[in-house]
């Protein structure tokens, strides 16, 4: 046949063996930090209910949701209905982002600790438009913290992802970050004393989240087309302008009758907390960052890189999700990396470690050595090894090559694949027990006792 | 609200902490020893092209795939013309196994080496009825090598997957396991010799599977409803009784007039490679089995347990499916291990070391030392340390306490998170520079610097 398209299909990737090894160098580099920090795994299902889904991300959010059609009789009802509209062909759709299956969970587990701090690193789905590092399947990597209201609880998830980009290698010249710090309530005063209406709110704080993007009068431009007077746009600019003068935080939250004094003096103690930690060279008061999510409902966090459009991660307080799926309302915080945007920094930089993927050594025979000789040596090598001091080394990664053809063609396939070492068995070897092991970097060759090859190509 | 269940979909599962440390540890093994086989990872997209899924698993399969509905304009047309079928609604659908996508991608590479040695732990979605131990999501845990017709490729996976269960502590006493082992062209020869057509092949097959389930008077009555004579269906059996006696397969191999006599050579030829392996003491040639897939064409395995229904994994060579997604036919072999399987059984059977998830310690402070101390502790205690020979240490994983009730309550949460250590924070211990900790289990104290903290707690 050959005339089904091979290629994923749109937004997707399949990824080749050096991509998984970078994927999870970064991955378990997180896992460690996040559980350094006493943060526990959770792993949801791909596929929600969309009753769960619907109704969390805003309009924009559901229309970007994969549903998946109903099967067999289900279908064969709502078609036979006639004129089915959407609702009637799907009940259950794929994830879209780590945190309302997190709400989700705690609700349905009331057994949970009081305190649950938990991580989880899984793929999400969204129909987007496919553009430069925007797919429609990508992985995010969340850490949250789950039943209280104390700042530490915010300095913590901070600690946590400056923890991780520093481990990774950010935070040096080539990937110096950033991590931007506002609260909602500061933003909302704003927008109250602009006389913008609450129902103009969650629109204008979007056009305020894009003023490094599209510049003052873009901004200005975007709140006039939602309906928002000239002059107020102006006032709220004027308001961001003064927010960003020094002592600002300080002078609110000395002001009892401002709106946001209680919110500006929260943050002041989540910044000194947070100064206390990991992320301390990192912070900065960002009173224009606004976040898209509309769940948020305190401090509000974004990590930016100097030379990259947009963010690699973000978070925030979101202290009323939980309590849309529980009858009590849970206070929640957290923070949420981006694997695309981290890969993509640390591709473009150059700051993957040496790459550690595909066998160490390739064995291979000579036509008179019976295939099952070989098994039986390449058996022996991949076994774990006692070390002197009392731990147990992994067996070395061999493949045997299964043909017989000249052994140069089987060299010159360990040098395509990149396997560091040959090893090769004829009928010499084999009377003496022992494997000729080729450095293929150098050419250094040396006839060694099958036991003693691992120790030889480990160095 | 409250009012949305809570609950994940029918069929799909919540992994919380202790269950994905389960999974992980069983996935780090199987990771392991397919690399120390030579094989190297994939990962594919959840999402596939209906194109490239449908009409490879038969027509139950077809019927079990999760689709996507269209979004927006294209789901707006489908609707708009009326009267719209299954296949207007949806070209997309979820990954249902890791071969078919692997097929796809080998034939989309046309660079991959010759030989492709490819492993690949995912999850898969089948929309079947949920049962016990039967999920609609599940994990897949696959080791294939492309580009060979060798017996050694065949004899490899066995032995990857052979080692694999050996290293989880199969194959003693507890768990006992074997690798049954057929040829479909030794099925196919039986088939024909009893005048059962072509077409009825596949479905005797199936049914011949079911041989140890319900018995020869079932697999007779079930190839009797599917249309073969009653004495066709009897002499299938009659030869499947000679095929289990003694020295079948070499009889067979040494009959040049037989139609499966290559094949029995072929089968010869693979145990005995397969023995000079780690699958050694486990294999049986089992003349009834037949595996449902429809794509095999040579060796087929499976692995059983005694006093397990089913099977833990299964595979085969299969070398005519990567022609369907290229121009060239491109021969391989493959075994798959179903994770919730492995998982099952050794929930069952006590066989998970103990487990290590979670803090290791609490920190607790009490109320009237600042926050701000406490995270630099914490901050201490998580940073890697440089152990005397020389590799780093990861850092203690330590979970603090983000509020200030009674240090009582505080460690009866450490009790009930099952955090083995405390940590305590008082005035004392600031001005000391000292760190009380507490062993839970013994009771045993001891106020240590906090530099020497994490040795005490590691033991």
């Amino acid at each position: 046949m050959g005339s089904i398209s091979t290629k994923p299909p749109s937004g997707m990737r399949d990824f080749l063996a050096a991509e998984v090894a970078r994927r999870r160098h970064v991955i378990g580099v997180i896992e460690r930090v996040y559980e350094s920090f006493g943060f526990v795994p959770l792993e949801t299902p791909a596929i929600e209910n969309l009753s769960t889904l619907l109704g969390k991300y805003g309009p924009e959010g559901d229309q970007l949701l994969y549903r998946l059609l109903h099967r067999r009789e289900r279908l064969a009802r709502a078609l036979a209905a006639g004129a089915p509209e959407e609702a009637d062909l799907s009940d259950e759709g794929l994830r879209y982002d780590l945190t309302v299956p997190l709400a989700r969970v705690v609700a349905n587990h009331p057994e949970l600790p009081p305190f649950f701090k938990r991580y989880q690193i899984q793929p999400v789905w969204r129909a987007d438009r496919p553009a430069k590092g925007r797919f429609r399947e990508f992985w995010q990597c969340d850490v949250d913290a789950i039943g209280t209201r104390s700042p530490v609880a915010d300095a913590e998830v901070i600690g946590a992802v400056a923890t991780v980009l520093k481990h990774l290698g950010f935070g040096g010249e080539a990937a110096p970050f950033q991590i931007h710090v506002n609260h909602r309530e500061l933003l909302r005063a704003m927008v109250a004393v602009a006389r913008i209406g609450p129902e103009l709110e969650a629109s204008t704080l979007i056009a305020l989240d894009k003023l490094e993007k599209i510049g003052r009068e873009g901004v200005i431009k975007e709140l006039v087309e939602k309906g928002i007077e000239a002059t107020d746009a102006h006032q709220v600019l004027t308001h961001l302008d003064h927010a960003r003068a020094p002592r600002f935080l300080e002078r609110v939250a000395e002001s009892p009758a401002h709106a946001a004094c209680a919110a500006a003096a929260g943050l002041l103690e989540l910044l000194a907390l947070a100064r206390s930690g990991p992320a301390a060279a990192h912070l900065v008061f960002d009173p224009t960052l606004a976040r898209g999510l509309s769940y948020y409902t305190g401090p509000i966090f974004e990590i930016t890189l100097p030379g990259l459009a947009g963010s690699i991660g973000g978070g925030g307080r979101y202290d009323g999700l939980i309590g849309m799926f529980s009858k009590h309302q849970i206070p929640a915080v957290g923070f949420s990396l981006g694997l695309e945007r981290i890969l993509l920094v640390m591709e473009e930089r150059g700051m993957f470690p040496p790459r550690c993927v595909g066998p160490e050594l390739l064995l291979c025979r000579f036509p008179d050595v019976p295939a099952a000789e070989a098994i039986r040596i390449a058996t022996q090598l991949r076994a774990e090894r006692a070390l002197a001091d009392g731990t147990r080394a992994p067996g070395l990664r061999v493949e045997l090559f299964a043909d017989t053809p000249a052994v140069g063609k089987q060299i010159a396939y360990a040098v395509g694949i990149g396997a560091p070492f040959v090893g090769l068995v004829g009928g010499d070897e084999l009377a003496s027990g022992r494997l000729t092991v080729k450095k293929l970097a150098t050419g250094e060759q040396k006839a060694l006792p099958v036991a003693e090859v691992p120790a030889f190509v480990r160095g």
